[in-house]
């Protein structure tokens, strides 16, 4: 494997380079509330409510998305808002929806595709808002989550020392009409996926991690290396150390958004205890790297090295 | 005026026709949780949270509003939120947003509303998606609110008997690039659009009102239609005591979406209070009418009557 040729695939791989524009976006958006505890770069906001606290968080679905595949992109809709809920160490509550459509076939596959979702992770949607007759189709769904007050998991928070461990589900398949959607749920029991989910929010009340994401659209290595410009601080990851899908190209896999996938970094200490409730709550896991004060997420790989980002000439989403 | 051809042109009025494919949408979910006091047909929805409610609602701009002024959206997208919250009795928390657009002129437009929007009403962005590359532009933002428990003002919940009070800001002008647009909000103080708003809250924790929304694309008439249809009741209202603006045409009035307006219905001996609570917070306010146990919405003027919705017969959004 060619280090070097493999971190400049992955610098330009859109699922990443899409995300610089936030920063650029979120700059315009005064946050002035005492009751915001975090808001931008955060899977989620979070939001003061006495002993828990709120979390509000807004996904839209990639037209891409919902042009491959309807009932998929229905479906993921409801999985990436329940993850943005999970990755901050909390449940999730209600979601509304807003939902654009210029047919109605494609009005019905959406619904199904977001019915199977509602039902798999058990949270309703509550309300939103219809627009039948638009020039093209959209779907974005926002969701409301809850959480203890000091289980927050947030991105801006890991320490230099930590332990980068990541927790995957490697039981799945790539998307038939996909092919960068590692498809790990759809198949699956809502019980079973509620318990992956859940991993988090054991992992945040137990106080065993100090930052961690959902691994989505820029990958594994893109979403360590947003946590990691939140935190203002770098990583070395051993790529060898990757769980990865057996006969999974290593590029392939890294452009992937795996169905359920977590980042997390913690006490060298706990580390140990982190993977395994990840395994008992039925992920693939290890600690793959360590996270250092230089502001650079190198990537290894037995006696090559590359830097993949360097957060002191470049960023991912800008967001300070 | 000829009352019959006011009703058809209304009821064929696209603001309110482009209701009717909600009732067929939302059937499609189930939503199955103790902790959703309320949900399709209100505003926002009700969701538990010990001696308050959440309440979460989710707004998406036409894209006809985007085409025509996308800063004026922009701010619009803000307005339209504040006041679904407004309208159930509560108080705004923070919003998320899903913002798509196709040119970085139009981004800078629409975010220039938004911001201008954030200032006046005082709430927060904190957080959400942004699509920099999408074929289409749309803006859909979700929003966070509070209320106390026996506060909330739902719209299901009109009783035959009460009164029907109106109250709208009249001191304002049709937007000049969106003749439907009745603005009298941008030209006015944060202040005063706050202490405006804040005539629902007060309604709510005083126990003044049974019920209510604000108005908002299908017109006040249209609005009040989806009370009656959420409550399965039925009123009386007399045209010539709708508060108007001098020398406004009634039907063009009619299609209005007012910058501040609300509809509420309360038993016989409060109205007044209701009255006096609108006027004394800067809104035009009157009685106009009353509610029936026949679900109809008739209309009045001097001598004329006319039939403008059955709902045993026909439906706005279909949402029982």
């Amino acid at each position: 494997m060619n280090l070097e040729s493999l971190a400049a695939e992955l610098r330009g791989f859109v699922g990443i380079t899409r995300k610089k524009a936030i920063g650029d976006l979120v700059g315009h958006f005064p946050v002035e509330s005492d009751l915001i505890i975090a808001s931008f770069g955060e899977d989620a906001a979070v939001i003061d409510d006495g002993d828990e606290v709120m979390l509000l968080a807004a996904d839209g679905i990639w037209s891409r998305l919902l042009e491959a595949d309807a009932e998929w992109a229905g479906y993921c809709a409801v999985l990436v808002n329940v993850h943005d809920i999970a990755a901050m160490g909390g449940w999730p509550v209600a979601m509304v929806d807003v939902f654009s459509v210029d047919s109605p076939d494609l009005a019905e596959e959406v619904l199904r595709g977001l019915l199977k979702g509602i039902e798999k992770f058990a949270v309703p949607i509550v309300g939103g808002h219809f627009h039948p007759d638009t020039p093209y189709s959209s779907l974005d769904v926002a969701i409301l989550g809850k959480a203890k007050k000091g289980a927050v998991i947030l991105s801006s928070s890991a320490e230099p020392g930590d332990s980068v461990v990541v927790g995957v589900d490697l039981d799945g398949r790539v998307h038939p009409k996909f092919a960068i959607n590692w498809d790990s749920t759809s198949f699956k029991e809502g019980e079973v996926l509620l318990r992956q989910l859940g991993s988090m929010r054991e992992l945040g009340e137990r106080g065993l991690v100090t930052a961690g994401k959902d691994i989505s659209n820029p990958g594994m290595l893109g979403t360590l290396g947003m946590l990691l410009e939140s935190s203002q601080k770098g990583a070395v990851v051993d790529l060898d150390l990757l769980p990865r899908p057996e006969g999974m190209d290593m590029l392939a896999w890294q452009k992937m958004y795996p169905g359920m996938g977590f980042v997390v970094t913690a006490p060298q200490e706990k580390a140990g205890e982190v993977v395994r409730v990840f395994i008992e709550r039925g992920l693939a896991s290890a600690v793959v790297g360590r996270v250092t004060e230089e502001r650079k997420l190198v990537i290894s790989s037995e006696y090559e090295k590359a830097v993949l980002f360097d957060f002191e000439a470049e960023t991912i989403t800008g967001i300070r």
